[in-house]
This record gives structure tokens, C-alpha cells and sequence, in this order.
């Protein structure tokens, strides 16, 4: 059984407590694929490289970082680079065999680029043509089938893929969504640095056990910023065949393993 | 047959040309490993970000990089995110199967972490603790062969991997030699923004065409800067079973087929 975990990049996540959680399962003899985020830490580089962060609101309310091609540098040097880096160096020291990839790499995350985004900046729509994003459609699961079977993990980061072969910034949560549901993937974890979905954030104790597919919808309402994205890609797993999604806590220990028994909001039909 | 290709940092280095040699070799049936550097492009960043570059000569001349835990940091940004990304990029667009790694990914690149590094630094002898640094003795072939034999051309940049599992940095040329003499390669390519090893530097009239091996201590006196660890490199190579080493120009067009017809500084036994 292949477990697809996403681990995001917002401050206050405790990547050490997560990789022991995967040196754990790992060990037990499940096959991990991991997918991570970078959103924080791209942040602080951005604003040090004087190149600080623009966020876009779509008109449906959901954000997404305006990625012109120097902000795509910074961006790929950040997850593919820095972050990917670091955590397949915490899953080697824990002795599991790790191997970091974009979702450039062997075409694993492919889908088109948005030729134009539709932006709300200051009441007003903006569009704007320079924008490397997209939405990954495609999987390179024989490329995850090949190193699974040979013994390695693979830490996967945006960018991904465009068709023309560009590197595009892409949503890692609704990429972790399109790779769980291509391998078929029975449950797939999102931890984030809360609880899971809160009702009123950011107030924990009104985290919601449980959702159904059918109420993922009404969820958006009350979903706050970067929560949205993931109720979107949960949607979308389970739409294509992914029987949980789980989202849970990145900030305790055993994080993993307490999502696999149902710690967190869980998404079923 | 297998191709090892090395293609420097250094400025002035054209990855266009590169990307679009690269694209024609593999092409006309040829498997190809590509190593690259980003030395420049390092020294560029660290400055922005407020972490001057700092230069360490070893009492024997050679120079390296001063590698704490903030400056690996960078370093795997630019190298496993910025240029490999691009690289990985380009090739994709040329209708190559890129794959990127740096030498942690599945432990492609392991050595011993060096516990003390010596340096010259005004005139005096200084010991290092805290760097992060070492040498590549061990290719994990089995992992190129795996992606290779799938169609993927491995795209590889350092960090490598330390024998606990730690994100070193080592150098770019020398783990080319060290991924050649595993791969059992018979050429090994190192492309820089030089036309090859010069009797007097920068003087380009004084290309050395050809250099055998047992000539390769004297051909150390001579070489400049980043030239004595390529020379090192090159020296290793042949050692270990490679039969031609050849530097040569990654400036002008159809870099890697000029090397191939012998172009450049040819060094074989």
C-alpha cells in the first residue's frame, strides 16, 4: 500500500517530528510518497532578495503567489532547492532512502500554463499575461512506480511541468491530491500547522471531526486562506477515487500515524 | 555507451548551447549524465542575501568554498534549485527526458564528511570546524542505471552525501571523475568558459592541445584557480580507469561534439 502524505511549508511546522513519523511508517514496510510545500520560507527569501511576495486573489476568493519568471528562480530555489534539500537530509540521517524531485523532473507533474490570470486587486479584475502557474492534469506514475519499487522515497516539490516543458508554479496540495488519486492511493494525508478544518478559525476547538464530499462545498465558506486551496484539493482526490483525505496537525509528534487513525478532519464520501 | 558530461559555473558560460548539444547527442541514440556547477551564480546570491562569499585556500593552493550550515544552505538553492531547475528546463523544452538530482537523492554522491578543514589565510595556518565539506568515494550506479535504462538523462548537481546522512558540499569536477570511472565511462567532459587548460592564463593562443597523464603534476603549476581542481579531477579519472578527459569551451556552439572529436585539452595515459 503506497501512503501519500503532504507536509506544507507555513511556519510553526516541525519537519523533524514529521520524518520521524515517516522513518516509522517506512520502517514498518509501507511505501511513503511524500510532498511538500515552501510558502513561509519563500517568503523570507523573497522579501531578503528584495523581491518581496505579491498574492493574487482570484474572483472566486482563492490566493496564489504572482510567479513572474524571477519570482519562479526564487521559487524553485526555495522548494527544489532549500526545502527539498533539507528534508531528504532528515529522512537519510533517519535511515530512510530518500530522493528528492520537482515535479519538472521526468515531466512528474505536467499540466497546462495559464495563458492569462484573472486577478481582484483593490475592488478591481486585473489580468495578467507573465505569469508562470498552471494546474497539474498529468502524473508520471511509472517514474514513481520505478523508484517505490526500488526502495526510495520520493520528496516531491513544486514547479511542475507545463506541456511546453516550462517550469510553472502549481498548488501543492491539489498536486499531492492529483498524485494520490494516479497511484490509486487509498488515503491521502495534508498536515498544516493546525488541527485540521476549523469552523471559526483560528479558534482549534471548533475543529470539524468529519466532513462529507457532499458538504465540501458549503466547507469553502467558512475555509481561511491558504485552507481553501486544500479543501479544493480534497475534493478533487476523493472526486477521483481517493476513499479519505485527512487533514491533521504538523506541529505534534507522530503526526502521521495519528492521521492514519483518524486524528484531524476527516474527508469521505 | 554513456557519456559524462561536467559543465562549469563560472560565468559566461552558455546553457543554451549546452542544453542544445546535449539534446542532439541523445538524439543520435548516445545516454548521457550531465554534472553542472553554479559557482557564479552562488557567489551572486550569498552577496544579496548578506553572506558574502568567503574563499578558502588549502596550503596546497587549491580553493574551496567556506561551507558552513547558512552558506549550504544557499548553496543548495542555487545548485539543486535555481540551476538545476533551468538546466532540467531547458532540456525538457528540447525534448530530452531531464531528470534532476543532487548527489543526496538516494544517496547518489556519498563520502566522508571532513571533520577539520586546513586553510592559508593571510599568511597563516587556520582550522575549520564548522564546514560542511568532503569528498565523493562512492556512486550510487545502480540508481543511474535504474533511471537511465527508464530514458531519463540524469541531470546532477552537488550537495552530495556524507557517510551520517549530512548535505556536503564537494567538488562539481571531481565527482564528475568519480561518476565517470564508476560508470565505467571511457570520456569524460569538462566544459568551462575557458578552451581548456592554457599554458599561460588567460592567454587563449596557449591552449595545450594535448596533456598525457604523467604530465599532469607538472600541468598543475601552471593551471589557475578553479583549473587545479579540474586538473585534480582529471587526474583522478584517468586513475581510476577513464581513458580520455577533455576539457574544452562551453561557450561556443556544439560544445560537447567538438570535445567528442578532440577539441580542447585532450588528457589520456
Amino acid at each position: 500500500m503506497i501512503s501519500v502524505v503532504k507536509v506544507g511549508g507555513s511556519a510553526g511546522i516541525n519537519y523533524d517530528l514529521v520524518c520521524d513519523d515517516i522513518a516509522a511508517v517506512v520502517k514498518a514496510g509501507q511505501k511513503v510518497v511524500l510532498i511538500h510545500g515552501g510558502s513561509h520560507e519563500t517568503n523570507v527569501i523573497s522579501e531578503k532578495l528584495g523581491k518581496p511576495p505579491r498574492i493574487l486573489t482570484s474572483p472566486q476568493g482563492f490566493t496564489s503567489r504572482y510567479t513572474d519568471a524571477e519570482t519562479l528562480d526564487i521559487f524553485a530555489m526555495v522548494y527544489a532547492g532549500k526545502m527539498n534539500t533539507r528534508i531528504v537530509e532528515r529522512l537519510l540521517k533517519r535511515g530512510v532512502n530518500a530522493l528528492g524531485l520537482s515535479g519538472l523532473d521526468g515531466r512528474l507533474l505536467e499540466g497546462p500554463r495559464k495563458a492569462t490570470v484573472r486577478a481582484v486587486e483593490n475592488g478591481r479584475q486585473v489580468l495578467i499575461h507573465d505569469d508562470y502557474t498552471g494546474k497539474v492534469e498529468k502524473v508520471n506514475t511509472g517514474l514513481l512506480h520505478l523508484l517505490l519499487d526500488a526502495g526510495y522515497t520520493p520528496v516531491i516539490s513544486p514547479p511542475a511541468c507545463s506541456t511546453a516543458g516550462e517550469a510553472i508554479n502549481v498548488d501543492g496540495d491539489r498536486a499531492a491530491a492529483m498524485i494520490a488519486s494516479a497511484l490509486g492511493a487509498k488515503q491521502l494525508i495534508i498536515l498544516s500547522n493546525v488541527p485540521g478544518l476549523l469552523r471559526q478559525f483560528p479558534d482549534e476547538s471548533t475543529l470539524i471531526p468529519h466532513i462529507r464530499y457532499s458538504e465540501l462545498e458549503q466547507a469553502l465558506s467558512f475555509a481561511e486562506g491558504r485552507m481553501k486551496k486544500k479543501v479544493l484539493g480534497a475534493s478533487e482526490a476523493i472526486a477521483t477515487g481517493v476513499e479519505q483525505v485527512i487533514f491533521a496537525d504538523a506541529r505534534t509528534s507522530q503526526p502521521i500515524q495519528a492521521a492514519m487513525s483518524g486524528k484531524g478532519t476527516v474527508i469521505s464520501r
